[in-house]
C-alpha cells in the first residue's frame, strides 16, 4: 500500500509500489517556461474550471490517491463502421495551461471571485484555498498532478484513454480540478480526425481517377482550410487549424500556419496558400473581367483563384471567363475557379464544363479528363458527405480528381462538438484514506454508451492496434505503455516532438489501422464484468 | 470629393465632406493599453487574417477610400418568424486585437512567415509590407482604419450592419484586412441571441405556471451555462460565456464569470453557481447515499445539486433519495436533482414525481404544484426545442416552472456557427483613384439571400426599430446614428460601457422590439433597385 509523504511534498511522481505499469518520470524544470500571474486572456489560472469543480474537494471521500481518465466513446459523427481517431492537441493544453505556475496572486484573485460567486443561501462559494496555497508555496506553483497522454498524432480507436491523470496525498481531491481544460482535447482530436477522414475521400478519388493515385503530390493540398473567420476566436483557429495541418498542407488560417511553423516545427514551413480574390475584390472593379485581368497581371504565372458568383455565376463562366482566356493563357499559370453559392455539386460541374470549353482537356492514363491550366475549388457548403458526393459526380462526368479542390470552413473548424465523438472524463480509481483501493466505473442504466472503464489503465499495441489493459494486470511493461507521462507536478523536458514528426505518425498509423477493432483486453473486460457484479455490494463507508 | 493627405498620415479620421452621417471622433491614446509584439497566443498580430487577404492589396483597383460592413442575414437557425438578434462582442475584439499596436517585430515575423507560405510556382507570398511599415512608423503601430459598431447589447433585426469599417488614402487597400477577426462577432452575437431566446422560453413558462410570473427572481438563474468543457479553448469560453450572462446569472463557466465581473464590470458580481456533484464524486463513494449524505453535511442549508444516474437512475430516485430525505430535511436547504442521460423530458418528469413522493407539494396561486426544498436541473441534451418541450411537459403534469432549471453546455457555447445566423462582411463603397465614387453590391443569382447592401450605411431607430439608411441620404443625423465610432486609427477613450449597462440594454430592448420588421429604409431600397439596374452598365475601368 502506498505511503504518503510528509506534508508539503508533491508525491504524484514518487514510488508507487502497487502500480507497476505507470511510467514514472522526474519533473525537469530546467528550460520549462515559467509563466506567472494572469493568463493572456486576462483571467487567472485559478478559475479555469467549472464552478462545481471548485467545490469537489469537500465532496470526495478522504483519499490517498485518485486517478481519472478521458476517452472518446463513439466514432466521428457516431460512425460505427470506422471508429478511428487521431489523438491530438495535448501539447497546447499542457504548455498553455497545465504547466503554468500559479502564484499567490492567482489564489487571491480566486478568493476575490469565489467570495462573490455564491447563489443565495450560501455565504461563500467553497474552493480549496489551502491546497492552492500549499502547492504555490511548496511546489513552485506547479499543479500537483501527474498527467499521461498518448503521443501527439497517435491513431487509435475510440475507448482508448487519450489521457490519464493522477493526484496523490493531500492533493488527491484536486485530481479532477483540471478536467475542464483537459476535456478540451475533444476539439483538436475531432478536427484532426475529420481532416484525416477527408483525406481518405481525396485519396480514394485520386486512386480511381488520377494518374498519380494516392501518392500524387496534389493530394496534400486538396482540402484547404477556410475556417479562420468561422472560429469563435483566435485560440480556436490555432488549435483547430493545426489539427487540420496534420493531414493537409493547404490552409488560409494563418494563425495556425504560423503557430505550426514557428512554435511547433522549428521554423520549417507547414502550410501554404495562393493569391485569391474574394467578393470585395471582384465587386470593387467595374467589371469582373477587369478584376480577373488584374489577377492575371499580378499572379498569372503561378496558381491563383477567382470567386465567380458575385453577380451571375453562369454568365461569369460563359462570358467573363472566355473574355480573359487569351490573357490568362499568355501567362501560362494555373487559374482556379471558385463557385460560392448554389448547389455545390452542380456548381463544380458547371465550372468544369466551362473551363473545358475554354481550355480543352487532355485524357490521362486512367481515361479521365484533365483540364490544362485551370481547375475548380468548392469552398461553400463543404463537409465530408458533400466532398464524397462531388468526388463521385466529377468522376461520373469523366473528370480526374486533379481538377477539383475543396475548401472547408465552418465545416472543418467549427461544426464539431464534444458529442461528435462523445468525449468524457471519468474517475477510474481511488485509494481511500484507510488504504483500501477501489476501481471506479460509471455504468448508467439510462445510457449504456456512457459507461466508463474501471481501474488504472494502460495502452499497448496488440497486432498494431492500441489496446486498453488494466495497468495492474502485469500485461503492459512500462516501455510498452502508449500512455506517456508529459507532466509530473511540473513540466517535463523532452516530451514533445516537432510537427513534422507528428504528421509522419498520423500518415503512418492511420492507414495501418483497421477501421474498427475490439480494443478492450480480455483482462479489462473481466474487470468490467466484476464491477457490474459488484455494484451495490460494497460495504458502506462512513462519511 | 475627398482629398488625400500627404503620405504618411492616417486620414480615416479627417474631414470627409461627402459623408455627413458618419460620426467622426478623435483618437485618444491616453489610457489606451499599449500591447506590443507577440500576442498572448504566441502569434504576431500581422498574420491574424486569412492568407488570401494578405494578397488583396494588389487586387483592389487603386482607390482613395474603401468601406465595408458586416451583417447577419438570417434569424437564429433560419427562423423567419423571429429575426431579432442581440449584437454583442465587439469590445473584446477591439480591445484584444484591433487596438493592438503593431511593431516592426510584427512586420518582420510576418515577412519570415509569408516568405515561406507560397504554393509552388510563386516565388513568395505577397503581403503589404510597405503599408505595414508605414503605419508602424507613422501611426504608432495602430491599424489605420475607422470602425463603427452598434452599442454592445443593442437588439435589432437581421440585415442591420453590426459594424462598418473605413480605410482611406494609401491605406484604402487595408480596408478588409481585419475582416477575419471582425467576422468573429458572429459568435458572441449568436450565443447572446440564443441565450435571450432561451429566456423567452423560461419567461413564457413562468408566466403560465408560476406565482412570480416573468418577474420572478428565479427566472434569471433558470438557464445555467454548462458549456466550459465543450468549448474549443479558454478564449471561446470567455467570449461565449459572457454572451450568455447578458440574459442569465447562472454559469459554471468561471472564465467568463471572472472576466465579466473584473474586466467588464468593475468587480461587481455577474454570475453565480452552487455546489454540485459530478459522477466522479458519486462513484468515488461506496454508495450514492454516502455521497449525498456528505453533500447534505457540507451544503445542506443552502442550494446544492446531485447527479443521479451514475448507476441506475430509477433506483436512485426510488431508493437512494428516500434514504437521505430525513437528513436532507433536517438541514432545511434546497436539493436539486440532476438527471444526465436518457430522454430529457422523461428524466425530468421522473425526478419531479420522485421528489413529490418524498417531499410532497404545495399548490400555487395558478394551480400548479411546487415541491418544497427540492427541484430538478436537466443539463443533458438541452437546446431550445428541448427546453420548450420540457417546459410544456411539466406544465401538462401540473408542475410550476419554479421546480425545473436547465443546464446547457455544448448546445449553448459550441453548437452554433457562422451559418446559424448567416454572417458576412462585404464591401459597400469605394472612391477610386480618380475621385469617382461607387456604391458596391454583391448580388449572386445563385443565392439571393447572399446579396449585400450598397453604399455607406447608417442605422436609425424608426418607431423604435433600428432601421438601415444610406449614410448619404441626409436622413440620419450624426447623433441619431446607432453605428458609433469605437476605433479610429487608434483606440478611443470612453466608448465602452460596463456589463451591467449592457445587460440592462438587452433587457429593455429585446422585448420592446417586434419579432420581425421591415428594417430597410425606402431610400436604401431605392439604392438597391438602382444597383440591380446598374449592374454590367458601368464603364470599364482601366486596370
Amino acid at each position: 500500500m502506498m505511503r504518503l509523504r510528509g506534508p508539503g511534498q508533491c508525491t504524484a511522481n514518487t514510488r508507487k509500489p502497487n502500480l507497476k505499469n505507470i511510467v514514472v518520470s522526474r519533473p525537469v524544470r530546467t528550460g520549462a517556461v515559467a509563466c506567472r500571474a494572469m493568463l493572456p486572456v486576462g483571467v487567472p489560472i485559478s478559475v479555469l474550471t467549472d464552478s462545481y469543480k471548485a467545490t469537489h474537494f469537500l465532496q470526495y471521500p478522504k483519499a490517498q490517491k485518485m486517478v481519472a481518465y478521458g476517452e472518446f466513446r463513439q466514432g466521428f459523427n457516431k460512425d460505427k463502421t470506422d471508429t478511428r481517431l487521431v489523438s491530438y492537441g495535448m501539447r497546447y493544453l499542457v504548455e498553455t495551461y497545465i504547466s503554468r505556475q500559479w502564484t499567490m496572486e492567482d489564489v487571491e484573485m480566486a478568493d476575490a471571485f469565489y467570495r462573490t460567486h455564491m447563489a443565495p443561501n450560501h455565504t461563500a462559494f467553497p474552493f480549496p484555498r489551502a491546497l492552492f496555497e500549499k502547492f504555490v508555496r511548496e511546489n513552485n506553483g506547479f499543479f500537483p498532478v501527474k498527467l499521461e497522454t498518448l503521443p501527439e498524432g497517435t491513431c487509435a480507436h475510440v475507448r482508448v484513454p487519450v489521457y490519464q491523470i493522477t493526484a496523490v496525498g493531500e492533493y488527491a481531491p484536486l485530481c479532477t480540478f483540471l478536467e475542464t481544460i483537459l476535456t478540451m482535447i475533444w476539439y483538436p482530436t475531432s478536427v484532426a480526425t475529420l481532416s484525416r477522414r477527408a483525406r481518405d475521400v481525396v485519396e480514394a478519388s485520386f486512386a480511381r481517377t488520377s494518374d498519380g493515385g494516392v501518392g500524387s503530390p496534389l493530394v496534400q493540398s486538396k482540402l484547404h482550410d477556410f475556417g479562420f473567420r468561422g472560429c469563435t476566436g483566435v485560440e480556436q483557429s490555432i488549435i483547430g487549424g493545426c489539427a487540420h495541418l496534420l493531414s493537409f498542407t493547404g490552409s488560409d488560417t494563418m494563425s495556425a500556419a504560423f503557430y505550426a511553423q514557428f512554435k511547433l516545427n522549428g521554423g520549417r514551413p507547414v502550410a501554404m496558400s495562393i493569391p485569391a480574390t474574394e467578393h470585395s475584390v471582384m465587386t470593387a472593379w467595374p467589371t469582373e473581367a477587369a478584376a480577373m485581368n488584374n489577377m492575371i497581371d499580378h499572379f498569372g504565372t503561378g496558381i491563383y483563384a477567382c470567386v465567380m458568383d458575385s453577380y451571375d455565376y453562369a454568365k461569369a463562366l460563359s462570358e467573363v471567363l472566355p473574355s480573359v482566356s487569351v490573357h490568362k493563357l499568355s501567362k501560362g499559370g494555373y487559374l482556379v475557379l471558385r463557385p460560392d453559392s448554389g448547389d455545390p455539386t452542380e456548381a463544380v460541374l458547371m465550372a468544369l464544363a466551362a473551363a473545358e470549353k475554354v481550355f480543352g482537356t487532355t485524357r490521362n492514363g486512367k481515361g479521365f479528363k484533365v483540364i490544362p491550366g485551370c481547375g475548380v475549388i468548392q469552398g461553400d457548403g463543404i463537409d465530408l458527405p458533400t466532398m464524397e458526393k462531388i468526388a463521385l459526380a466529377i468522376e461520373a462526368a469523366g473528370y480526374a480528381a486533379d481538377n477539383v479542390s475543396y475548401g472547408m470552413g465552418g465545416g472543418l473548424l467549427q461544426k464539431v462538438n464534444r458529442d461528435t465523438m462523445s468525449f468524457a472524463t471519468k474517475l477510474n480509481h481511488i485509494i481511500y484514506e484507510d488504504g483500501r483501493a477501489a476501481d471506479i466505473m460509471k455504468q448508467p442504466q439510462t445510457d449504456t454508451g456512457k459507461f466508463s472503464l474501471p481501474g488504472v489503465l494502460a495502452v499497448k499495441r496488440v497486432d498494431g492496434v492500441p489496446t486498453v489493459f488494466p495497468a495492474d494486470s502485469g500485461e503492459v511493461a512500462p516501455h510498452e505503455n502508449l500512455l506517456r507521462v508529459v507532466y509530473d507536478c511540473g513540466p517535463l523536458a523532452g516530451v514533445w516532438e516537432d510537427f513534422d514528426t507528428v504528421r509522419a505518425r498520423v500518415a503512418a498509423e492511420w492507414t495501418a489501422l483497421p477501421k474498427t477493432s475490439d480494443n478492450i483486453s480480455a483482462s479489462l473486460k473481466e474487470k468490467v464484468r466484476q464491477q457490474m457484479a459488484l455494484r451495490g455490494k460494497v460495504p458502506a463507508l462512513a462519511h
